[in-house]
C-alpha cells in the first residue's frame, strides 16, 4: 500500500551502516528548508535523561532530488532547497553502534517487541531491532520535514504535542475546543521544543514522573495529539475508501508503537448522544464554522474547514530492564529475560515529530490528488 | 489510495437507481457462498424498531466476474460461486426511495453530516446523503462477504460484535483475554445474529436503552469490536508503512461514522507501564503464545499468531429529530433545523458487518501480497 | 498495472448480458459530450460489408459519476455532461447474441486467437471469445470519448487514421512531415468518418481490396497512425520508467490485436544514422520547433512540443473461414478447423477509435499527474 | 506508473556523485548472484572502440535489502545473495566525470536529445545529460540482473542480442522460426558476450561497419531482439489493460533511445493475411505447440507457452560530432552545433542488457501477480 502521488520508502536497519530514505512525488520546485528537516530530527533525538544513551548526530545527506546538488550533500543551516522533480534520496549514518548490548536477546524475544515475528519471518532476531528499530523514524522525519514545508506554502500548519504520559493527563485541545486561534508563535514554540506541550508549566512535573519510571527499570506509554490548521473545507478527502481519516490513519500507524488513532473526540464519541456530539453550524466573520469540533474537522471523510484534530496512542516501549517471562526460541523453554541495552523509558515526546511527519505526508499527498481530481481548485 | 492486490470501488447514491460494486483482484477459482454475502447484508439491514423505516431488499445481482454467469444474475440460496478472474461487478437497486423526507434540508446542512462538505464541493446537498449515504455500505458488505469466504478457506475467521452502546459497556473480549478459544458455534451465532453480542443475555436491556433514545428523537454512538482468528505468526504485515495495523485502519475508516480504530488494549495502553502492557511469551501445546494479548495480535506491524483484536468507535448518527442550530447556506443566516426523515437512532449493530467486511478485505489483500513477497509461504 | 490517476476497468463478455465500464479519476466538473462518445462508438461499429454481420446498437447507459443523473441514463444527442467526481460506471447491452455460430470451436482453438490460452486458464473456451472478444472495446471507446473531450478543453487533439491495409500503403503523416498544420476541419472529417483516412481519395480502392480478401474467406492486417496536437513542450513525461512513450504504449497494447507500437519514424530509425535521424532545431514564429519530427514529438521520454506521432500494427483477425490446422484439446488430436461465425475480414478501421481512446486516456492521465508534480504548471 | 508488485526507482545523474537504485517487491529469500548482476553491467559497459572513452568501473554497493549485509557492501565474485524482504538499495559511483566536454552545449540543445525538454522543465541543461544520461541504465541492469536470476529459478530464461545495425540486417530468430531449441550453452554464450549476436561470424564485419561510422563523426541505430523461454501457457498476462505485451512494452520503453517495440513478427504482421499470419496448432511430444510463432508467444495478452519474442528499435545516439543546426536558447538564434564530448557512435550492443533487464523485471512482476490472482498456480 502507499499514498496516491507521494511514495515514501525507508530502508536499512538500526545497526546497518546507513539508513536510506526514498521520497518521490514532491512537486518540482517545491521548497523546503534545512530548518524544517532539522527541527524534526532534533525533536526526535534522544538526549533527555530517560532516553537511550545512544546519541546519534542524525545528519542527513542527500544523493538526489534536490536542485543543484551533485555530490552527497549535507543541509546547510539557514538554507532553502528546491525539489528538482527527481526521486529524493537521503541517507543517515549509524555511527554509535554497540553490538554487545543486545547479545543475550538473540534467541529470547522481548515481550511485545518485533523480535518474535522477526524470528518467525527471518529465522533470526536482528541486533538492535533491525528494520523494526525506532532509529528508522529518523528517515520518516526527513520526509515529514520536507512535506511540512511544502504544506506551509499552501497555508497549512501541522503541529503535534504530548497530551498524556501514563496516567498523567496533560493539557489537550481536543474535546471540542476551538483551536483555530492557535497562534503562529505558539506553533513555533511547540515545533522547536524537545518536549512539546501545550502548557509549558506542566513540563517539570511530567519530566519528573518519567524519570521515576525510568529509574524503576520500567517504561510508560502516552498520547500524542496532532492539530492541522488551514485545510479548506472540501479540499481534502472523499467518501468511503477515499476518506481523509483512512489516509491519515494509514500513515500514522506507520509510526512504530502507535496502537490507536482517533479523530476529534474520538473514542469519546462512542459514549455520546447525537445531540451532544453534533457540531452545530454557526457563522464567524461571515464564514460557516462549527461551534464545537467534536468531529475533528472531518465529515463524511472530507475536511470541513475546521482544524483537523486527532489523538494517537503510543504504547509503552517493550524494552524494559525489569525481569519478564519469555521463551527461548531455540530450546523452546520458558525463561526469564531482563533487557540491559540502551532503551527509552518513554518515547512519547520523541514520537511527536514522527506523528507530525506521518500526518504531513498524508495531507500533502491528498492535497496533490485533490488538486487534479477535485474541481474546486479550477474555479 | 487502495490496497495492494484487491481493488474495491463503490459507486452510486442513496437515491440513484442502482448502486454498483466493482471488486478486482480476487483469485480466479476463489469460492464464496450466497450465504456469506447474504448474512452480511442481512445483518446490515434495517428493520429493528430504532432503525430507518426505509426497508430495502438489498438483493445483489452480478454482471461479471463469476464463473458461468452470463446475464445479470442473483444469488441462489445454498449455492457456492467461483470467481472467474475477471472484475466482479454487482449492482443493488434502490427501490424504496421517498424524496419528500429530505426536502427541507436542501440548503440547511445537518450538523456533523456530510451535507456541508458536499455543498462546498458539489454546490448542492444531495437528497438522502447522495454518495455519503450509509446505503452504499450494502456494496461494501457484498465485497466483504466474498472476502470472508475466501479467507475461511485459508483458516481465517473474522467476527465482529457490539461492545458498547452509549454509556452501556457490554461484554468485550479485549483487555488481554485470550479469545483463541472462541468456538466455531459462537462465531456462527454471532455471524447470523441481527444484533451481534458476545453475551446474548445483554440484548434485551440494550435494545430497551436504544428504543428510549430513539423515542426521545436523539441518536447514540457505540463501539464495535472485531476479532480475527487463524492468522499465522509472520504471515501478514511488515514494518513502517507496510504494517498490518495501517492497512486495516485504512480500510475500517472507509466505513462511514467510524472515528477511531485501536488495536489490542488500544487507548488503554497509553496509561500503562511496559511491565503492565507487555505480553509475556509462554508455551501452549508446544507453540509460542503470549499469556495476554494487549498487543492485539500485532507486533512491529506483523501478525504474531495471537488473535488480532481491535475496537472501532462509531459516532452517533448525525441525523436526529431534536432541533439543532445550523446555517442556511443560501441566505447565510443561522437557523434551527429538525430532521424528520427516516433515520437510525443507533447504527452500531448495523455497522458490525461493515467493520467485518472492511477488516476481511484488508486481510485478504495482505494475505495475497505476502504470499508472493514473504518467503515463508515457499518452504 | 494501471495509470497514475485514472483507472479504467472493463468487465463482461461478448455473450454476457451487459458489459461494464468503470472509469475513475476524471476531474469533478470535467465536461464531455454525447457527440464525443457516440462518434467513438460509431467509428468502432460494424456495418461495412467486410465486418461482422453482428450489428449492435452499442447504446451506453450510465449508472454513476455524472452530475444530475440518478437512474440508468442514456446520452442525449447534443448534450454535454459533467463528471461529478465519483466513479463513472457505464453499461452496454449485448443484444444480438447468436450462440450457434460458435458451437464447433468449443474444444478446437482458433489459431492465434485467445481460445487456447483461455482453455488453459479457464478450462474452457467461452462462446464468442468471452472476455477476449473485440466487443469489449466498445467500453474502451466510451472511456476514450470522455478523455478526448476533457483533453480538448486543454487544447489537445488526438486523431487516428488507417495508414495501411495489408500490402497497401496509404497516405501517412509519419516520416518526418510537419503535421502541426493539420486543420481543425481535417481533424473533424477524420473523427466522424467510418473509414478514417488522411486522403479520402484512397478509400474506394482500399475498400475494394478488403472486400476481395473478405470474399476469399481470409482476413488482413494493417497499421493505424495516431497524431496528437497541442501537447506543450515539457508538459508530459519524464525519464526512464516515467517516460511518455511507455505510458502510451502500455495503453495502446491494451487494444486487442495490436502487436507493435512505434513513435515518430519508429522502426525506420533503426536503419538511419544520427545525422539523418536527428531533428534539427529551428525557430518558427519565434518559437523553438524542429525542422523534421522523426522523434515523434518525444525526446528523453518528454513531450518536446512537436506533434506526438505513432504507428500501431494491427494483426489480421485470427478468425478466418479458410481451413486451418488446429488441435482438438479434448482428444489431443491434430485436426482441421474452418470458422463459420460472424467475423471481420479487416478490423483495422474499427481499431482506429480504440487506438485513439487508448492514447487519449494515457495522455489525460499524464497531464493530470504532471499538473501536480511538474513545476511548470505553477508559474 | 509502475508495475504491480515490483517497484523500481532510479535516481541520480550522469555527473552526480552517485546513482541510486531502489528495488522493492523481490520475494524474501529470492536468490541472485554476483555473476548475474556483473554480467549485465559488463555487457552494458563501454570500452569498444566506438563507445565513449568514459570508462566507469560500475561497481555497485548495496545499502539494504540483502540478508546478512550491514554496511555498504560490494558483490563478491562467485557469491550468491538472498533478498531479505526489505527494499533493495544499491549505489554506483560516478568516478570518471569530466565537466569540460559539455561546456559549450549549455544553452544550445543537441537535436533529438533530452537537452531541450530539460531546459523547458528545469530552466537549464544538465552537464552530461543529467537524469537523462544513459549512465543511469547501469542501475537498471543491476535490477535486471536480480530479476533474471530469480526468474531462472522458475525455469524462465531471458536473452537478448543485436539483430541489426543501421542497414545491416543480422541473424534473427523472429519471423516464425522455432526458438524453443535455443540451447543452454548458446544462451550462456550470448549472456557473457560484449557484442551479443546469434551468429558470431557476423561480428567482425559489423564491428568494422560501426567503426567506419564512428570515424565519420556520425552515429547509427539498430534493433535488439529479445527471446524469453520457459513461460508456461496461461501463466502470465490477461485481457485488455492487463495484457502481457502492455506490461513488457511499458518497461522496455523505459530504456532510453527505444522508439519501437513489436512482438512476434511485429510490424510484419500488418502486411499479412490471416491465413499467412496465424500460427497453426500442432502437437509436439504430446504438448500443444504452434508450428510457427508469428504471435511472439502471446495471444489475447496471455502467454501461450511458445517463446516470447520481440524486436526493439534503438534510435541512433543523438550526440554526433558532425555539425548540426540548433537554436541558442538564450539568444533565440539559430546556430550550428558540433558536439565534441565523449559519445557512443552506436549504443545498440550496450542496449542489449538494458532491454533484457526491462523485460526480466516486467516478467517477474507479472509472475508474482499471477501467482496470487490466477488460479492455475493452486492446482
Amino acid at each position: 500500500m502507499g499514498f496516491d502521488i507521494i511514495d515514501v520508502e525507508i530502508a536499512g536497519e538500526s545497526h546497518s551502516d546507513k539508513m536510506v530514505l526514498k521520497l518521490s512525488g514532491i512537486e518540482r520546485g517545491g521548497e523546503f528548508s534545512a530548518r524544517g528537516i532539522k527541527s524534526m530530527l532534533n525533536r526526535r533525538k534522544s538526549g533527555a535523561p530517560w532516553t537511550t544513551p545512544r546519541i546519534e548526530s542524525d545528519e542527513p545527506s542527500f544523493l538526489s532530488g534536490i536542485e543543484g546538488i551533485r555530490g552527497e550533500t549535507s543541509l546547510e543551516d539557514g538554507k532553502t532547497y528546491r525539489a528538482n522533480g527527481d526521486v529524493i534520496t537521503a541517507v543517515v549514518k549509524n555511527t554509535n553502534v554497540k553490538k554487545a548490548d543486545y547479545s543475550n536477546i538473540a534467541v529470547v524475544p522481548r515481550p511485545s517487541h518485533a523480535d518474535y515475528v522477526q524470528y518467525v519471518k527471518d529465522g533470526k532476531i536482528a541486533t538492535g531491532g533491525g528494520r523494526f528499530s525506532g532509529r528508522l523514524t529518523a528517515m520518516l522525519c526527513i520526509a515529514g520535514g520536507i512535506a511540512e514545508d511544502v504544506l506551509e506554502k499552501e497555508g497549512i500548519e501541522v503541529v503535534a504535542y504530548v497530551s498524556s504520559i501514563g496516567e498523567k493527563k496533560l493539557r489537550s485541545y481536543l474535546g471540542g475546543a476551538d483551536v483555530s486561534g492557535l497562534s503562529k508563535s505558539q506553533i513555533e514554540r511547540i515545533k522547536y521544543s524537545d518536549f512539546p506541550l501545550l502548557d509549558e508549566s506542566e513540563r517539570e512535573e511530567t519530566v519528573e514522573y518519567i524519570k521515576q519510571i525510568a529509574s524503576s527499570g520500567d517504561s510508560v506509554g502516552g498520547t500524542v495529539e496532532c492539530i492541522v490548521l488551514g485545510v479548506k473545507a472540501g479540499s481534502m478527502g472523499e467518501n468511503l475508501f477515499s476518506g481523509l481519516e483512512g489516509k491519515i490513519a494509514y500513515s500514522v500507524f506507520g509510526v512504530p508503537a502507535v496502537k490507536g488513532v482517533e479523530f476529534g473526540l474520538g473514542a469519546g464519541l462512542a459514549g455520546l448522544k447525537g445531540s451532544e456530539a453534533n457540531d452545530a453550524f454557526t457563522l464567524k466573520d461571515g464564514e460557516v464554522k462549527t461551534a464545537t469540533n467534536n468531529s475533528g474537522g472531518i465529515n463524511g471523510g472530507i475536511a470541513n474547514g475546521m482544524p483537523i484534530t486527532m489523538r494517537v496512542t503510543v504504547r509503552p516501549t517493550p524494552s524494559i530492564s525489569l525481569p519478564q517471562k519469555s521463551v527461548d526460541l531455540e530450546t523452546k523453554k520458558v525463561c526469564e529475560l531482563s533487557v540491559h541495552g540502551r532503551h527509552d523509558a518513554c518515547i512519547v515526546p520523541r514520537a511527536v515529530p514522527c506523528v507530525e511527519s506521518a500526518v504531513a505526508l498524508a495531507l500533502l499527498d491528498e492535497l496533490m490528488l485533490q488538486k487534479v481530481t477535485n474541481g474546486i481548485y479550477n474555479d
